[in-house]
């Protein structure tokens, strides 16, 4: 297809399987986003791909690109380059800057810090979870459209004690929340209303080369009872082929 | 003055300073509610209190009110009576049972589980805490308008490695969070157009009984951040003749 049209409709194309929830919503050029004044980090972003819309123009430059305050975010609730410097962790990018090459002003608001979760970096962030932003890169290349909703979650522990507990690390002077976990879901149209769903969960760690993505898959009732949420809620049940790789599995 | 109608416009007259958030907003008879389908439990909820309003219907009977789910929530994100079940934690009201008497349905809506937060319950939900419920009652008395905002928080603290964590508990299948704290912010409207605020934070924990509630006020801010919101934000700053009981006080 043609390219399309970049004006007010694209939030409800990115968004047309549901949104997961309503507050603070920032619509971007090519993302939306769902901040979480708490934790001074997002609930969810929410991406719309296409083979199409990977290609990507080469004079958009990732370098010119520089991590910045969310200035939309009242200055009680944004997060600064302060709060990560020193801390040990990544700024990691929940929309992935690979993901929206195709304007520079796309590329450049994945920079925003609201676009941002403190993430472990060797091992996680430039390891692991890179690898599971390729793999959507890569269905989306076999696909007609691609949804996918990212986000941190804060996931409980039992204690010695027998309790659960939710623990996690905030850093800098704002406060920012270390997730214990990431997700991603995808929503994958194959064919022209025939969709496949993928839901990874991964622990905001170091995690061996070794293992492989698959092994991060879970049932997506836990990723929207944890979060708070519910995902590709519009969707037609209908017309899910296969769940986490299965025919008639998990939802 | 006579009596107010009760409908649609009560929402705006309980909010008329502004509202602290968007999420899931539930706006009961007599009460306004932002629910956190995170945490199980609200955000915050809202109450307008007059000397009027606070004169009850003696044929109103708290004694014929249940605690119930409130059905309004998706089954992932709601609360139940099993969850408190032998958690050791009372379902503490965050709107007051005793500021709504007026009719029998508004006190029945604050036994309601969105309104509800676990509280420890001797030396805290049944002492400490309902004697801020009871300034608030007594400042009713002496005033126009009273506005309170009561909250459940999320409090960091730092740790033996010398990091801030946010450390709660969750109980029951649900896992609703037990808050490290509690707020309620009081807009006094002592005169017509005369304003006082009042903040309190308070641990969820057994405070003896010989600690005055006055020693539980702090600065608006830390309130505000902590949350993720902003307390009376419409309020006409100028109008305000004492912060936590001090001309000029903290903001
Ligand atoms: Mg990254
Ligand atoms: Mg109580």
């Amino acid at each position: 297809g043609g390219k399309e049209i970049i004006g007010p409709s694209r939030a409800s194309q990115i968004m047309v399987h549901g949104f997961p929830g309503f507050d603070n919503l920032r619509t971007f050029e090519d993302f939306v986003l769902s901040y979480d004044r708490r934790t001074k980090t997002a609930h969810w972003v929410c991406e719309h791909l296409t083979p199409d819309r990977l290609e990507y123009d080469p004079s958009v430059d990732r370098a010119k690109c520089a991590f910045r305050s969310d200035e939309s975010m009242h200055a009680y609730f944004r997060s600064d380059n302060t709060d990560y410097k020193g801390s040990g962790y990544d700024r990691g990018h929940l929309a992935a800057a690979g993901n929206h090459r195709r304007t520079q002003n796309a590329v450049d608001q994945t920079f925003l810090l609201s676009n941002m979760s403190p993430q472990v970096g060797k091992g996680f962030n430039r390891d692991k979870w890179n690898d599971l932003e390729k793999h959507v890169r890569k269905q989306t290349k076999k696909c007609v459209n691609l949804y996918v909703i990212t986000g941190p979650l804060y996931l409980a522990k039992k204690e010695g004690d027998g309790n659960l507990y939710v623990k996690y690390k905030v850093i800098g002077k704002n406060q920012v929340a270390v997730p214990t976990h990431f997700f991603k879901s995808l929503l994958i149209e194959r064919r022209p209303g025939e969709f496949e769903v993928e839901n990874y969960l991964m622990p905001n760690e170091v995690i061996p080369d070794s293992v492989p993505i698959s092994s991060f898959l879970v049932p997506q009732e836990m990723i929207e009872r944890s979060g708070g949420f519910l995902l590709f809620e519009k969707l037609d049940k209908k017309k899910l082929k296969l769940v986490n790789g299965k025919a008639g599995g998990w939802w």
